[in-house]
């Protein structure tokens, strides 16, 4: 796989493809939004009147708008300024990381609500698909596949590139998404349908975009003392409405509240564990930023499928302390590995953070299925939580079990086949990616300020030049 | 119009008239407060126990604070980190972005509950002011009409010209909208009340304030690198929450619902064009901050009044595409065009993303209105969407769009005529602002640190000078 | 009190005792929440379908958790962005500012959940702690106070000590809130229970701690005009959020409205006196940006415990009012005297911000308690928001003002008497803390990035060099 099979010059020149690229979605977008989307029953004016009217509903604070909202809205912050933050530790890559991260989203979440609507809300009848608050938190999670992708290559694509991996992320996301949760009827699928799926996507497309020389632009790749300060912001935003994130879509009252409780102890717990790798693994004892960013993250990642269901307060801590251990050493030991034996650059370390803790929490869902009794749910909340209900209705918990584990395999195959396809496709000489000696530059796609901090001192010293040329 | 007219000496001395201000008109809301401002049935203890009485209400969960409290925290976010953090781009006024906007906001809200109370709350037996939750959203809406202001005037002017704008800004704003809301009973302004007047207002004082010699300060008037990314976080947190900014006072259930789904779709969709006509605009396609910090912005400005009418996913997204075209244009064309023939100096560019989005989404919420039919909201909700109760009962949609459109020349006249007047106020040589010369500069009102981050070259270049003087 | 008596060489390698103190008590967690923790009824599966049935509750949204997710979300992010940020301040010092607080915060949290279980959640049949929404909120503020503690030693110590620091925090608060709320029945203590006690706490502390020789770090002691900006970051969110912060858990309705108001007013108030004193005692006006970070926060601290009360909107007003003028002196005046006479060494000046404040607002708390009457709260009110029922029907409101000024005195005691022991505990020579010469620098525990931003003037400045030498 040589880098320079498909064209040995590269020219960051997009002054034609991406206004081209996001007029013509966006386009589409206003044309396929204008023959399909409608308001639900619930945001219709109308329709919501008929909706009270026709369920003996009262009280407006029954829409589902108060129940989510709340959540929505800390979802919102976590997609973009989240992993939009998250990517800014590179010294002269900060504009493209939360740049990039805003133009793709903002792409991605409207094509998510056509492509999940397609496969979930499209009335037969009618031909429309409607949309609620619960529809636009979807179609966030939707755009994280992407972003997460994004992780692996920061630095490394132009931004038509992401462009096409958003179109084809959100489009992948929409089918296995479809397979995972309706056909194979699994329960909270987030930590595989978003995070495994979206890392190994990343991941694979990573791999077919080797770059040999990248070494060329070292000196750009790491963090300086703010940037790294920016990234913590968007790491604390991360880690403070993981919560919500999980418990967005989950069912009201207990549901919610359950995963809440949850997925907050499995972060605390992994803090702990990341902090003490992270010193041992230095010879001083000295932290590193980059683990602190991200391994601390990787419980909540890791909980997205199992905090909804009765893993108990001790059994999420126990999922967190693992997950900051395995994370951090992911970061020290497998990311160098990867590079240096299977020529995968991962820019940001999504491996650890997204595409291992997502596998892992898959699993952990799994078994916290499987071994599902009617004596902690109740009848009632086993036949809720799980929907049990229509041909569903005597699926056996181990059955069940056994579909969870089946649905994060689909979501590692969709990423890695998915991965290959899109890179493939991005090796075209066309989008406008920087050479290897001009990665993880901002230079490329940005109109840079002078960056006047730091004439000062070479003002001064221009100073004491004429001064000594003066005095000589 | 001569900046030197009024007085040829400047000085930055606000020892005496900042704490001046401060203190008069923080007593001066004590005893307004004391004589006028009570809490309203819903927060009063006794008060709430006899409304749930007396309306057979038995959960408290139907108090308004819980169907606006989560918006009210976005609105909050918005104007103090939003407003204020979109204001720190300048290179050497980051301070005096966020600083100001903090102190002025922090006053003009309390005016604002005091004001907005005197028109629409009063009640005529007791005399008293009620506030609850809806109140205080209020407030925070009333200041950003001033901190839009402030966008143009950023650099330019002191502390205490800034209270007086707030000063005014309220105090007209507080008229405007009673004139346009219970007069023109015009529904949901937001558009045209906040960010129509805003933006005229900060445009008119701005022109009566303008400075031949503002190139003096040239070399302050642009950001830096880690300043742009300062200024994102408030482009951002106001882009996430102006689903929330615009949703906060709408009517409960479906209300509120579709006016954040067409907010966020609105706001989508413009960053797509926004990005493409940065792009388009420069030799290389290279992407400028200025647009992505600012025009991706303006479809939430543009929304403000149809977000919650019948407008349709595809009508907010079109309402969208062209705000992100205008808006970014406006930057690269009408902001120069101003400056140079209009004599109009516009450091934030509030032209392209309050004044004439607020102007286009007062007129797009007319039409909207106008085509509003009993067949798309239902009787019931026709009345409920528009308040086509008492003396306003027989008002046809045309009529009502008629008054949607008056209201928006009436806040562009609001707008100008109060700007202009306020203008002339703060040419009077006592309120400190800076010489053209000390524009953009936190030297004039803030301590600034030593800079050691710029110390450790000079230090090392001391040192070499030593050991070059050594040597010869 | 020499610093070096009991070791006179400091070292500040961690590699062992960072990573046993993390694994160790986080073990310990597992094993304690195994025994301990479970779900409550609201957020178990099976106990929520079964408390529905038997309160005749037909509507998920009755469940606690959405009375209370959207405080506890903004709390969470005060606890980690809020006082992770404002510690940033210092030039050298961020990483350890906010990442020393994130490692503190997750540790206590769990921490917090097991003592304040034990003290009030317990139930004696089960020997079970149950856990819900309220449960982390008041974790949450839990650790605030060993966080509020960290301001007074920022810079100075390991983040061993910083865990011992928040293990006997913990433990101290939890005793101290327990014979506040519990035996003495106090209402609303926050302001006494979080602020005064963490204030002193890490008062006692950094007394017992005292560096003679600390201006060897002077250089470092201080702030860069980047690192204010990311200060303000915490300081905005902290200001935002105070009205969550106080509500978060107070009662449903209005109690939960007024507070909101109440704290509202209070801050906005607050920001204006800050203002003006900070403005005064500068000799040309200008503002000092420790002022605005921190003794605008000040009112927030002091309505910790009116703010639920009936004190009225004017009162709010008066209490921000004075604590602008209080807490802005206390930086210019107090905290040098503090450190010149009392050997009290205070990096972030607590004592002005938590300290006093708090100490204030117990007492205010104490006279409006003192105050209350049937006729303003009505009867029923009356007795719900002060929760006069069983033993304390009969309690009269002038002896529940008693018992609120009592509760402040045990807070102040706990601080001081237990701040004492743990910086005994503290001054062994095993903890890895920063010699004098080594304080206030990132470098002692934290790998830091070579910071390329200071190295063009460096590289251009060696060109010019090498020219020269050229040319000589």
């Amino acid at each position: 796989l040589s880098a320079n099979f498909f064209g040995p010059q590269k020219n960051t020149y997009i002054r034609v493809s991406l206004p081209a690229v996001c007029f013509v979605w966006q386009i589409a977008m206003v044309v396929l939004f204008g023959v399909f989307i409608r308001y639900d029953e619930e945001s219709d004016e109308k329709g919501w009147n008929e909706f009270k009217k026709s369920h003996n509903i009262t009280s407006n604070i029954e829409n589902d708008f108060y129940f989510r909202y709340p959540s929505f809205q800390d979802v919102h912050v976590m997609i973009f300024v989240g992993f939009g933050f998250l990517m800014t530790f590179l010294k002269r890559y900060s504009f493209g990381g939360v740049g990039f991260n805003f133009l793709i989203a903002a792409f991605g979440l409207q094509w998510a609500l056509l492509m999940q609507g397609w496969f979930h809300a499209l009335d037969p009848v009618t031909g429309k698909i409607t949309i609620g608050i619960e529809s636009l938190i979807n179609a966030d999670f939707c755009c994280a596949g992407s972003l997460i992708a994004y992780g692996a290559l920061l630095g490394k694509v132009s931004p038509v590139q992401l462009m096409v991996v958003t179109l084809f992320g959100v489009t992948l996301f929409a089918v296995e998404e479809y397979i995972i949760l309706d056909l194979f009827h699994v329960n909270a699928g987030g930590a595989m349908v978003i995070h495994t799926f979206g890392g190994y996507y990343g991941l694979a497309i990573s791999w077919v975009l080797y770059r040999p020389n990248l070494n060329l632009s070292k000196r750009l790749n790491g963090s300086v003392y703010h940037s790294d300060l920016f990234a913590m912001i968007g790491a604390l935003f991360l880690w403070m409405f993981w919560p919500s994130f999980n418990s967005a879509i989950t069912n009201h009252g207990a549901g919610q509240h359950r995963t809440v409780i949850n997925t907050y102890l499995a972060l605390a717990s992994c803090v702990l564990t990341t902090f003490a790798i992270s010193s041992m693994s230095q010879k001083k004892g000295k932290l590193d930023m980059v683990h602190i960013q991200n391994a601390s993250l990787a419980a909540g990642v890791a909980m997205g499928t199992a905090a909804e269901l009765m893993i108990t307060p001790y059994g999420s801590i126990i999922v967190g302390f693992c997950c900051g251990i395995i994370s951090t050493f992911g970061y020290l030991y497998v990311t160098p590995f990867l590079e240096k034996k299977l020529k995968l650059q991962d820019t940001c370390g999504i491996h650890n953070l997204h595409a291992v803790p997502g596998m892992l929490g898959g699993f952990v869902g799994a078994i916290v299925a499987a071994t599902a009794t009617e004596e902690i749910y109740g009848k009632e909340g086993l036949i809720e939580t799980f929907d049990l209900t229509g041909k569903f209705e005597n699926r056996t918990m181990s059955t069940q079990g056994g579909y969870q584990a089946a649905g994060t395999c689909v979501a590692i195959a969709f990423g890695l086949v998915g991965g290959v396809c899109v890179g493939f496709i991005l090796r075209f000489p066309i989008w406008g990616d920087p050479a290897d000696d001009f990665c993880f530059d901002d230079e490329a796609y940005w109109e840079l300020p002078e960056d006047e901090e730091t004439i000062p001192p070479v003002l001064e010293y221009n100073n004491h030049m004429v001064n000594k040329h003066h005095d000589t």
